[in-house]
């Protein structure tokens, strides 16, 4: 008599859990991050439709962005996760600290951007040297390739944080400084990232249709950007305390969890709203709350403690469905393998040299390069967006899209190799 | 660059956490359970456009099952709260508890539902002396009215268990022989409301359409929803600690959580699929589960502090959603006032019936005559479907939804009375 339009959703849920734990257990005992298991758990779901064309039942959640449906919740949930993993992965670290690696982070960002913008667009130069077969049509005979060759370099710049994130958090290196710099500088490569996609967007729209190129946009979504996320940390910072130790008065249960969830949700919307990630929201909440706040609630358990469980279940989802997403069969495509082949080496290599340009010596250059590496659904946006302004073809989307498969899934087996080399060198030179 | 979608979603769930706890925390300064000011704050949310037709901003949730858009999403996080309610509040009785008051639940549950169908059809007869107007082109003029007092009576007998099961655990008494013989009465009256939406939409629609009415599908439907609760709750208590023992062995983390939640989503699945209320379900899954399995995960905290964190953030909308749905303009309709003061004085009294009939002295009868008046979803589906075949013009419906509005509203402030009278009168008894 009931019918609960929930009940097949629980399902869903239930395998990918399943799924979920069950990769990341064989990753796990395979000494590897368990977030590869869940990504490579969610690329056989995904993919078994290869084996047998009547296993349809993952093809609504392999779509980009579903808007109906239970593809759509669970899509949903899956954005919940990640929000929820970057707020637990702030709470991990305080305002102050990161400030400590500001610097840092900031010239690992704009080397991140710079160099693989510089290398992409060489490897566009020599790779590209007419208009691509399935433009022809849609550009003008005229149409300046240099365009296609931005486009390219910067859809190279992005980094996705979440992956590098997990690791990090599934190996207990939360509280190294090189995951600090690299949480810094992801934050940072989000707020670039939205201003060179204005840009560069605004630039190749300009050139296709011959209208003037605004300066005064971009700098008002730069400002925006930056303006909100400052006033969100700094009046955070500030009020957060007072407005949580008010909270304590208060009778009625649960208010420990609420409160920090409510912080956790409004600064991500606050940061979309700004035009940046929403992660980037919940990671700024996560920096500001500090576990000492929480003190003073009736609750026998730390703030830590009451944000896990949440977190165990919906993070998984986003893992998984970034697994789901990956289409094996975008690999077939063998016109453009040089191509290919190029944009991706010249995405790891360009974010190898963030690492180089950081002073000191106590530090672990490798792991940083590797840490930015993933390029996760901001290089997907990138190249969806290259496809619907009908700068890049069917062939040119595919290269990207497998330059973000192979670089998100490569980073957590090469992260934690050079991480636990990096543990190993130190602690002999400690031994000495 | 992002525009995440689920970012306007996590404003309104903001929103509605913020009214759940300051209509929570109002009412118990009040000395009420905080269920009842999660009801009114989302009254008040959902009835503010009366103030002003222009704040529409709940407007797409007040629709019953709201099927797109973030209503929709909203809509689910609320089912999937009262699910973890129901689950939470199972984890605090055993299978071994519940078959205790077994027999007293049947009694109550079974005189819960004969005494207000018998009260119910008794008013009917008084009022309804002609086909309704609204119904007049619909129905044939030989149209037996006994059809209309039967589905009326029916629609008085369901029990709404979600706001009993909070007001109980608010005031921190379900451990109580009153809660455990309501509980239990509310899951066989799911079962018995089942069978009697079967019989009643058989009989009434075979008496509309002439067709024979069969007693074959209503055995059957009787059959699946006992047979699969039953197998569940045995082979859960057989197998589950197995199961569970085995995961022990598991090294990824957080499998306390996400074991204890596939339990509970599983076997609100199987509820729903076998056409009872998941929350039946997630009841009986908290039953199966107990404490003692979770001692051998590696969490630090017990499974009460994981399942609290989750279910603090979405039981309350479920609450304030219910409250957002009361539209108070249906008070407003005063041609039906007699029957709409009948129907819902026979829905409460036809309740009080239940406590008489259990015998021993030490029980508060009173309490769970109380405890079983809230119709709350049941009784609006049982509406909606008289609505649906043809049977309830819009007068009867809304006599039907006030009904369910001023049973689920006044059970927490009286029950709150009620128990707490016993409590006085049993602790001077132990003064004596």
């Amino acid at each position: 008599m009931h019918s609960d339009p929930l009940a097949p959703i629980l399902v869903i849920w239930v395998i990918i859990l399943v799924s979920a734990k069950l990769g990341g257990e064989l990753f796990e005992r395979l000494g590897q991050p368990s977030v590869l298991g869940e990504l490579m758990a969610g690329v056989i779901l995904g993919n078994i439709i290869l084996l047998n064309p009547d296993w349809t039942f993952f093809e609504p959640l392999r779509i980009e962005a579903p808007t109906e449906g239970w593809a759509n919740f669970i899509d949903l949930l899956a954005r919940l996760g990640v929000i929820l993993l970057l707020f637990e992965v702030g709470l991990e670290s305080t305002v102050a600290e990161m400030r400590e690696v500001g610097k840092s982070s900031l010239l690992v960002a704009a080397t991140g951007v710079i160099a693989p913008f510089v290398l992409g667009f060489g490897i566009s130069m020599a790779f590209i040297r007419e208009i691509p077969a399935g433009l022809v049509d849609r550009l003008p005979a005229d149409f300046n390739l240099i365009n296609i060759h931005i486009f390219i370099g910067a859809a190279l710049c992005a980094t996705s944080v979440g992956i590098t994130a997990r690791v990090f958090k599934d190996l207990g290196k939360l509280q190294t400084k090189e995951a600090k710099i690299i949480l810094g500088a992801a934050v940072i490569d989000d707020v670039l990232g939205l201003i060179i996609l204005a840009a560069v967007v605004g630039m190749v729209g300009a050139a296709m249709t011959g209208q003037e190129f605004s300066f005064t946009s971009i700098a008002k979504i730069t400002f925006i950007a930056l303006g909100s996320l400052t006033a969100s940390i700094v009046l955070g910072t500030l009020l957060a305390p007072r407005i949580i130790r008010f909270l304590w008065k208060l009778h009625t249960q649960g208010v420990a969890v609420i409160t920090a969830l409510i912080f956790c949700f409004m600064l991500s919307w606050l940061a979309d709203e700004a035009g940046l990630a929403a992660i980037v929201g919940s990671f700024a909440a996560g920096l500001i709350l500090e576990e000492v706040y929480f003190k003073g609630f009736k609750d026998e358990v730390t703030l830590h403690q009451l944000i896990r469980p949440i977190s165990t279940i919906f993070v998984p989802i986003f893992f998984v469905l970034m697994g789901i997403r990956v289409r094996i069969e975008n690999f077939a495509n063998i016109e453009i393998l040089g191509l290919t082949l190029s944009v991706t080496l010249a995405a790891i290599i360009g974010k190898q040299v963030c690492g180089l340009v950081i002073g000191g010596q106590e530090i672990d250059r490798l792991s940083i390069g590797v840490g930015m590496i993933p390029r996760g659904e901001v290089g997907l946006i990138f190249a969806g967006i290259g496809q619907g302004i009908g700068i890049f073809d069917a062939s040119l989307f595919s290269a990207m899209v497998i330059m973000v498969i192979i670089t998100t899934l490569i980073t957590p087996p090469v992260l934690k190799l050079t991480l636990s080399r990096w543990e190993k060198k130190t602690s002999c030179a400690q031994d000495k």
